[in-house]
């Protein structure tokens, strides 16, 4: 965890939820107001498609993660950490879409957060081991989206950086 | 394994070979001559300093990466595979810096292929389970390389872009 410049209490914050994936991305802004309030600005789940080559995956969401550092300009990179459980190749998968993403953030200069998911939930909801029907359902109430069709891993992102903005409080 | 193009057999070919790593990266640049003769034309090992961030560290090896391809343009990446044994954390430390590198290699248009450190020992040694020892005599007896101290891991890049050029004759 790298914290260049901590942010002031009165800044408005910007941050990037990213819920690391290979085959799925999530990934999420939130902006903290002067006011304290926070507000989801956009979120989506990026796919990159099973017929391009693996390094074409990459560079498929590397485009869409550098359009999104571009047009939001937030300072901070929120990511889950990953554990290799089962599947260790598709844990390698993930870990070398997750190092390319936070060698981007690094080169547009933002600030990295890492936590792992029990840290994510146990912020989120209270509760570590929270499944993932909780964590949209306390994401929902905090930001009071309105109702709408995300993807799991889309609330991952935002549950990521709301935990980031938390830390931050 | 991905080639866009495949080389004709008369074409000079220039090949990075990188031995993924972390702390160190092997790296080199090899290149077949229209009269299939292979010169080693640069090779280093790059070190990332141990006080910097992971991202930080990420980038200085990146910035020497995008270096070397922009001074040498190279047309293919040729990679070790990496598996995991006993050190999961610099399992995935590995893992993040090697997507790195194959997100910006096909950036950069290069083909990439990759090798298990066996498929590689087996193409320049000729058994597959051969020593570091005996991959650095090899390799510099193909190479007719004069007598330097080398790290190890830049005699494995070095192996690495031999076993693509092999794979290409």
């Amino acid at each position: 965890m790298l914290i260049m410049s901590t942010p002031m209490r009165s800044e408005t914050i910007r941050v990037i939820g990213i819920d690391p994936g290979f085959d799925r991305m999530g990934i999420a802004i939130i902006e903290r107001s002067k006011e304290k309030k926070e507000k989801l600005l956009w979120s989506a789940c990026v796919e990159s498609s099973r017929t391009l080559s693996f390094e074409d995956r990459l560079v498929v969401l590397a485009n869409e993660f550098e359009r999104v550092l571009q047009e939001y300009v937030p300072s901070i990179l929120s990511i889950e950490k990953i554990f290799f459980t089962k599947n260790q190749r598709t844990g390698i998968a993930v870990a070398e879409a997750r190092g390319m993403l936070r060698y981007l953030a690094r080169k547009h200069t933002l600030s990295i957060m890492e936590y792992t998911p029990q840290e994510i939930k146990q912020s989120v909801t209270g509760y570590g081991n929270a499944d993932k029907k909780q964590v949209a359902h306390m994401v929902s109430l905090l930001l009071t989206l309105p109702p709408a069709r995300r993807h799991d891993d889309e609330y991952d992102a935002i549950a990521a950086g709301l935990t980031a903005l938390g830390h931050l409080r």
